[in-house]
Formats: structure tokens, C-alpha cells, sequence
């Protein structure tokens, strides 16, 4: 089967979804994105990433192109031309195309592209059987990491840092030492019994899967805090794990060559994966009425 | 005239030039770039672009995809078929195109492309005859300033900002209140006779003009400083100038509403104005040999 893409209204091979070269996302980083996850064939909490998005395109001055439910039904109905059950679907936004220059003019009209990803998402207990290795990175960025922007280079830059490290993920560190994000997740620990992640202000994204699994942590009594904390401590953590659209719940069970926790995913990492699995399984069943 | 463009070895009518959804450019930011002057339908300084987008490339692992000859004749037959004798040839090189993954595959293959803008460059004394407002911004940007990539989101924010406040350009200030560079242009002040600006570290762009400037000004018994100054000292300077491929030596008389020098162009300004100019047509003059 030949991939399908979508681009500003059209379903078309993906071999031939194509852009102009004047187009701001590519001369200027002027877009958002979102990634979004398949399972049973249907989009899992696709307002919480319609309103993401919507938020990002605002703040960039970017008119929101569709409405909630024709975002839905574009994403949905791309999923299905692929034939894709489980697995995940990506939609960027820009500012456009025009000639170039900083400032955009104001009836400028955004692009809006998408398409699948071909990489299989498995389901747990296959995934991450052992846990995965992370290794810590210095953060580049910029300040407004909040937005899910396409300038994306030092994330991508972080990551193979890491892979070449050996290890799956980056760790990106700011310059006082605090524990920021992974390059692409969110990342938790498990100290004095009790979840910690970033809170969730300009220096991380706010993870759609960060937001469910704090979710269900808390209505399932496990306590949890949106408080920073440090290098030292993610090395002394009872438990690490990552969040993410195509990562779900992930163990992390090295950190820079020394293993966290002796090495082994911890309880409440377990539980989280199971929660999550059965939230996604639940929102998803059934066919769309 | 139809504009023409520039896509991987073949030119093409501009509004035909266009690139896959699935580049690394449009997705990541993973791509670099360079706007050249055209002068008298020659391009100035094509070495200082050639070797600054060769030290770009590099740092992102993409293969530098032409030799320096090729770049040059690519960039003049753009200039010629596009009959520009005095403007700009935009030209930028991307991660290529493959299935979205933050680490790219080893095998991929860079993707070019490159227009020319449309934008009339007029020369002095036409050209900001009374000098420009410029606007103090916070710089929001990421760590590695230094390499042109085309990760220019928080540029276009800030001249947007300033743009919005009525002036030409925005003056991009670090924490700690240092003034790094504008959105698109090198600051230069003159303080106590000498000329001062930014080091050509991490936090600005090594500018193919402010390195002109600072020969021109060093042969010509001008003192210059690359030497980090504040806000304060610019607001106090005795003149201030932008430089930029675009801008060429652009006087600065106010900043963020206040005058700058009793709110007149200097004469150091207007001296390399003038020098500036002469060495550009000294450099493009008569037909290629």
C-alpha cells in the first residue's frame, strides 16, 4: 500500500505531499505540530491535543484552520486511508507561504499538513521489557519550550548525543542542574514514595501523557508533585520513567551508564503502564458512533 | 517576469519550488541557511557564506552538498535568470527528507533550495537617510546563535514585537541585561571613539558584514572592540549602527523611544556607511573573468 498524506484539504500519495520552499515552518521554524496516538483505530484524548495545538497556533499569531471536530475527522479518516490501527498520526500547522521576510502580512493563510507514522507501537508487556538506558544532556533550547514548535533542532541534536551514547532518550539538564524533560518526553521520578515531574510552566511541554498519567496517579491515591528537581536526584530516585504520545509510560532503569533503582522497574512505573494501557484501551473501544 | 527558484539541481518556476512534508527542515529545524547580496549581479563575500553554511552543516552532520565554485555559480545563474542586479539570493540546505525519527538515518541525502527576494536594496544615501528606531527585546533564543539555522521563530517574535512598537528592528538582550544582536542585524555602538559589539561567540551570529566592518574600521585606524556592552551603555552611546547582508551599515538614532546621540547619524557611522558601500562596489565590479 502506498502512503497517504493530507496537505491544505487533500488526501494524496505521500510521495507527492509536497510544500513551498517559501512556506514559514521551513524558512523560519513559524509552526506547531502535534503527534497524536492511534489505538483500535481511533485518536486517543484528541482535544487534549486540538487545544494544545490551538493554544501554540495563538501564541504564534497563527489563525486556528479547522475546528475541533474537523481536526477529528481529518486525523481519524488519515488514519484509516493507511490502514492504521495502532499506531500514531502527525499534523503540523505553519505560518504559511509568502516572501520571505521576519515580520509575516496579516492575510497570510496557514499550511496545514499531516501524515502517519510508519513505526509499529506495541503494547505492553512487549514494550521496553527490561526498561530503557537515558543519558543526560545539557538543555539548548530556547524559553518558551511550552509550545510545541518545529524548531525542534536541539532536541534532535540532544537525542543523537544519547542514541550514540548507547542510550534511548535524552535527559535535558538545565544549567543549575535541574531535571528539565526528555528530548521527546516527559520525564518522572519516584521520590520519598511520591511521583515529581517539571512543573509544567516555559521550560517543558505540557505532555498530553504526563497530564493522564498525573491523573490517574492521583485518583488512584498515589501521591504526586509538578515540582522541580535535580540531577543528584534523579540518580537517587526510587523510580524513573518517561511519558510520551509514542513512548506511553517508559522505565527508565539507567542513567548515564549507572542504573537507577538496582536496575529494575519499579512498582509504581508498573502500575502506571498497566493504568495508562487500560485509560487508552477504555477511551478507545468500540467503533465510533 | 515569473520568479524562478532553485530546488536539488534544477531551477524552476518559484511558485512550482517545493519541498517534501516529510523534511527534515519543516519537521526539526534541521537546516541551514544564507541570504547573499547581489551587487551589480555579482554576490559579495561568497566565500565568508560559503565557509559559514560549510561550518553549519558540519555542526548538524549534514554533508556539505556543493563545492564553493558551485555554490557561486548556482547563486549567480539564480541572480541572473531572476535579472537581479542589486538584491538578495536566499539559499538553504536541509537534513533531507525521510520518516519523521529525531535521529536521522546515516544515507540521507541533503535537500537545496533557493530563490531571490524581491525586495529592492536601495544604496546610501537613499537608504535610512534619517536612521531607524530600534526596540530592546528579550532574547528567548537557544544557545548555539552562532550557526544560521533557520530555527528563527523567536527572531521573527521579536521583530514582530518591535515592528508592533513602531521601530526597524529588534535588539535582543540577554538575563543579565547584556545586547547581543538584533533580530536580523549585528549591534554596533561607538563608546569613548571606539567602536564596540558583541563577541563572536555562542549567543550571536558571526555576520558576514560585521567582520567586513571590523577590517574596514581596524585598516582604517578606527578603533573596535569585540567586547559585550549593556543596555545602559547603548542607551548612552555615542552612535549606534545595525549590520546585516540586508541592512548593509544601518544608523540607529532611537532606542526604545529615547535618542541616541542627540538622535542624529555619527560621523564613525557615516564614515563606514560610505566605506562599507566603496568596498562592496569595489568587490562586484565588472564582469566575472
Amino acid at each position: 500500500m502506498n502512503a497517504t498524506g493530507y496537505v491544505n484539504g487533500e488526501f494524496c500519495n505521500l510521495a507527492d505531499a509536497k510544500i513551498s520552499i517559501l512556506d514559514r515552518g521551513l524558512l523560519f521554524g513559524d509552526a506547531v505540530y502535534e503527534a497524536l496516538r492511534v489505538n483500535n483505530g481511533r485518536l486517543f484524548r484528541v482535544g487534549d491535543h486540538y487545544a494544545r495545538m490551538s493554544d501554540g497556533l495563538k501564541a504564534l499569531g497563527i489563525p486556528v484552520p479547522f475546528s475541533a471536530s474537523q481536526y477529528e475527522t481529518i486525523l481519524t479518516e488519515l488514519a484509516r486511508r493507511n490502514e492504521v490501527r495502532s499506531g500514531l498520526v502527525y499534523i503540523q500547522v505553519t505560518h504559511g507561504a509568502t516572501m520571505r521576510a521576519h515580520v509575516p502580512p496579516k492575510d497570510i493563510a496557514p499550511n496545514v499538513f499531516a501524515f502517519v507514522q510508519t513505526c509499529e507501537v506495541p503494547s505492553w508487556p512487549r514494550k521496553y521489557p527490561g526498561g530503557v538506558a537515558v543519558a543526560t544532556v545539557e538543555d539548548l533550547r530556547w524559553q518558551w519550550c511550552n509550545i510545541k514548535t518545529s524548531m525542534l533542532l536541539p532536541n534532535t541534536l540532544a537525542k543523537r548525543q544519547a542514541t550514540g551514547a548507547g542510550a534511548f532518550e535524552a535527559i535535558l539538564v538545565g544549567p543549575d542542574g535541574t531535571v528539565r524533560e526528555g528530548a521527546s518526553n516527559n520525564v518522572f521520578t519516584v521520590i520519598g514514595g511520591s511521583l515529581r515531574t517539571h512543573p509544567a510552566d516555559n521550560r517543558v511541554l505540557p505532555g498530553v501523557t504526563r497530564k493522564v498519567v498525573l491523573d490517574l496517579a492521583r485518583t488512584r491515591g498515589i501521591p504526586a508533585a509538578e515540582r522541580a528537581f535535580g540531577k543528584a536526584e534523579l540518580f537517587a530516585a526510587e523510580e524513573a520513567f518517561l511519558t510520551g504520545t509514542t513512548s506511553d509510560v517508559c522505565p527508565v532503569v539507567r542513567v548515564d551508564g549507572k542504573p537507577i533503582a538496582a536496575g529494575r522497574i519499579g512498582p509504581i512505573t508498573a502500575r502506571l503502564i498497566k493504568l495508562l494501557a487500560d485509560a487508552m484501551d477504555a477511551e478507545t473501544m468500540g467503533d465510533r458512533g
